[in-house]
């Protein structure tokens, strides 16, 4: 059995998400498992992981605007507010996702399906870099 | 170190959650495991994975509908309208719950609660024939 | 490849958060691991895991009455009521949380950022004693 482990950076523009799916892909394609488990993590608070459609990019632009609308910015009901309007509300719409995805690898590859991607969720209006950490194992 | 990998489809029938906690507990046994990492992964964007209360089946109803009233289908506010009023809206609550889930084996076994059960959460109104791809390392 | 599981309880002090890095870093510590996964599963359906900032202690107080608002106590809608006004509330807090975080070891140490710790996030109102399975891999 063997693993490795990667780290990698993206820098955001706003809210919204980033397609991570390629460099993910072109990593473990080097990695030459067969049959293992990659992790991806996301070493952050006010971003996360999400799963989702690559055929329709309107998808990912109704599921931003949908989280928009559950936990709107400026909400006066928080209590931190000292880093900006959308601070509190980023660290919630994180809490509604998740920093973590792990995928079983099959023949080679992810075990993603046909319509499957992964994606950074930005849920700060500033651009940021996001540190990402990938671990694999496997034969 | 052992790894060995499997895949199931599951026949949904409309929105709701169905279990497949003994399809995957009879998949484990046979495996031989005693300690390791089992990893369930579901390769679709408008159905989802979660652990939930396998006593009263109530739980499961109740979940289904505050996630219908929570995200309901025909919301006029959603660009991606061409698969049908109920579908943008499953990939939001796919988005809301997640598509993996790992947990440790311990002594030959699943180390889920008492009252754990893993289901797949079908977001969409028509039956689907979902797949699951599991992944299990350890010795 | 080594791999290691360990089990502890945490009692709960009603609804909000409870920052269980510190016990998780120690076990961590001990099974001197370089490169590795660490799993962590939380072995209930009315409580879950997240991963929250862990500088300023208004985001859990927010983060919690935000849950509480999203997910009201006592919602006549829910058809099961008898475990209480607060019990299908935080099953559903927790299915829209999760039960199950994996974090890769990287140098020793998990790889979390800088503002990242793991918490119990207790959603029923009385206090409980929560079970945590660990488990580690790597080399």
């Amino acid at each position: 059995m063997k693993q490795f482990t990667h780290q990698f950076a993206v820098t955001t523009q706003g809210k919204g998400l980033v397609n991570i799916n390629r460099e993910i892909e072109n990593w473990v394609d080097r990695q030459e498992i067969l049959t293992g488990l990659l992790t991806v993590f996301l070493c952050h608070t006010s971003a996360s992981l999400v799963i989702q459609e690559n055929a329709d990019p309107d998808v990912l632009l109704d599921l931003n605007d949908f989280f928009g609308r559950l936990v709107p910015d400026g909400d006066p009901a928080h209590r931190h507010q000292s880093e900006g309007p959308d601070d509190m509300p980023a660290h919630i719409r994180s809490a509604l996702t998740q920093v973590q995805i792990s995928i079983p690898i099959v023949q080679g590859r992810m075990a993603l399906g046909t319509w499957q991607d992964i994606y950074i969720f930005e849920h700060r209006d500033s651009p940021n870099r996001r540190k990402v950490v990938l671990h694999i194992l496997g034969n």
